[in-house]
């Protein structure tokens, strides 16, 4: 299997660098439309602020899925892809920029959150500031769905993959309630933590650009449908589970984001749940006492990092990562009956090379 | 003219009380749809907080007018209508719950503003309650497109009409951040007063219900894009002067906001430039002390507003209202050559009914 893991993740990179030009010509043509109405300087800057953040990379994961699954199908161009991979990845920037106020996170992406931004546009404003930074946010998920909709495509066609967006609209939106509830409530409930994974991993990162792809190519949705959702399930669960972990062992400088966010904001994670499980007397103590404290320095993440290391945490959260994903390929590899073996063999790959990333 | 003004009232007053049955039981049944799906109590509360503000009141303006563009064109029954209004609502739901986030109010049509409803369910976590309340807003955006991309239409009048929403979508946004411009830069530029008001009242609240309402009913909107146009520009012009009016000599028991809040938060709106403008020495002096102050007590208010009466300011404003909404009526009257006199009667009442109701 190793032999063909390379051409994945060249298929992959390949992916990254086309839409990367087209995502910022997209940016491009849009700012002309605005500059041409006058609309002052904070619309502008708006865009810029969105542009900014969606071209400063992240891993077009959600592209490079949805080519992929048009791939199942037929090797030929199809139509209304370029559409749909600018409507997922402008509706993840919409995601990363509420986000951010949410959590009032400074960085994202290895810059200044969009929010941020704007409280330094407006130092004295700090009301107009989170009003601008919302803006982004909002506009960012207008234009997700315009763009898609803009698409030249069959109304049928059309119509159905509008139908996967904007379902995936609210999913998102529920799945960023129930985390919010997650972290209010400090539920340890392990069925909350899979719900909101369901809805804020699964069925948006996942699901939606394998189902967008494989509509685009005119595949019937309806016989697959249980075994794309075992598969988004699988991966989603994996790639929550490595995001959980990459906040408390991750380096800052690969992952964009300050360590420990989770640990610092009291956020019941797959991680700090694994801590918390494994860890008793003082060790114990120390964990409870970091989580969500004001005083949860980068001295105290790195005891917490110790303290995870000595029990094995990182061991167990990453047999739960391998499982999760091993078995999405698995998923993954019984659609060799009934569709292109090469993009088959990427969606076998792709969650074992995100396991392996991690290390 | 005065003897069709009861009968128009009527008619807006019967779209009204029709639009309100069918948003308490879209909610109803959107409510009935999550509980099934036990996503913990934050998810319901969502919605349950967008209900509430939704189906407290308001003039529900877009939902008459919508209803009479469609009656222009025809008297029978039009499909897509239903959905068309709850769509119009739900954006102006969404609209409203951001609106009060970024200007921190805590009264929205005599009740608490979602926000404050939400810093209320969560007194010990700030910036949940703004991620709660900013997730009840973005829901509504999103449910507004989907009702109307759900309803049973001919896919090319449905496309047609979203094409319509989801301009507006952006319009708002756009209007929005124009709109803080305004407030950050005290700019007390005539024309950045009409842009804000084009994208944030004239294209929103007027030209949109009419293009959706015409184009359900099969109308080519092409040759009557202008006076359209026109007429959404003249009525947006006069609403917004009579808001800024309403802010500080209206009747909080009748508004549903308190009094002066345009002037507490140094906003320069109509009102304020006309106070700006026709006053000088200690009265210039108190006025541009009281905008944008802390200290902006309700006395000051009332002050303020003794000068505004002395300095005839309140005429000044009812005159230019009075001159837009004739001027509006005018347009609608030209209307009479292609389309249904009775729904070319409310579209030319309209206008003026909204000025009266100040008096």
């Amino acid at each position: 299997m190793d032999s063909s893991a390379p051409s994945a993740l060249e298929r992959v990179a390949g992916h990254q660098q086309r839409f990367d030009v087209s995502f910022a010509k997209y940016f491009a043509e849009l700012s002309g439309d605005l500059n041409g109405a006058q609309l002052g300087r904070f619309a502008p800057r708006c865009l810029e602020l969105l542009a900014q953040l969606s071209l400063r990379g992240g891993k077009r994961i959600r592209v490079a899925l949805l080519h992929e699954a048009a791939g199942l199908v037929t090797r030929e161009e199809v139509p209304g892809l370029a559409e749909a991979a600018l409507s997922l990845e402008l509706l993840h920037s919409h995601a990363l920029v509420l986000d951010d106020i949410m959590d009032d996170s400074p960085m994202r992406r290895g810059g200044p959150s969009t929010y941020y931004a704007c409280r330094e546009d407006l130092p004295d404003h700090p009301q107009a500031a989170l009003g601008l930074a919302m803006m982004t946010g909002d506009l960012a998920g207008f234009l997700a769905l315009r763009v898609l909709f803009q698409a030249d495509l069959p109304a049928d066609r059309k119509q159905a993959m509008l139908d996967v967006q904007l379902e995936v609209t609210t999913d998102t939106v529920i799945g960023q309630v129930l985390d919010l509830e997650r972290d209010v409530t400090s539920s340890t409930d392990e069925e909350l933590l899979e719900t909101v994974c369901e809805y804020k991993t699964s069925r948006y990162t996942i699901l939606a650009p394998l189902r967008l792809g494989l509509l685009a190519a005119g595949q019937d949705l309806a016989p697959h449908e249980e075994s794309l959702r075992r598969y988004a399930r699988l991966v989603g669960l994996s790639g929550q589970m490595r995001d959980d972990y990459l906040d408390l062992f991750g380096d800052p400088d690969v992952t964009g984001k300050p360590t420990g966010a989770d640990l610092r904001a009291g956020r019941h994670t797959y991680a700090t749940r694994e801590l918390l499980a494994a860890t008793g007397g003082d060790d114990h103590d120390t964990v409870r006492a970091a989580l969500g404290s004001p005083h949860c320095t980068p001295d105290t993440i790195d005891r917490v990092r110790d303290i995870a290391h000595r029990h094995d945490v990182h061991t167990r959260l990453q047999t739960a990562i391998d499982r999760n994903a091993r078995a999405a390929s698995a998923e993954a590899a019984s659609w060799h009956r009934h569709w292109n073996e090469e993009a088959v063999g990427v969606f076998e790959q792709l969650p074992l090379w995100g396991t392996r990333r991690n290390r």
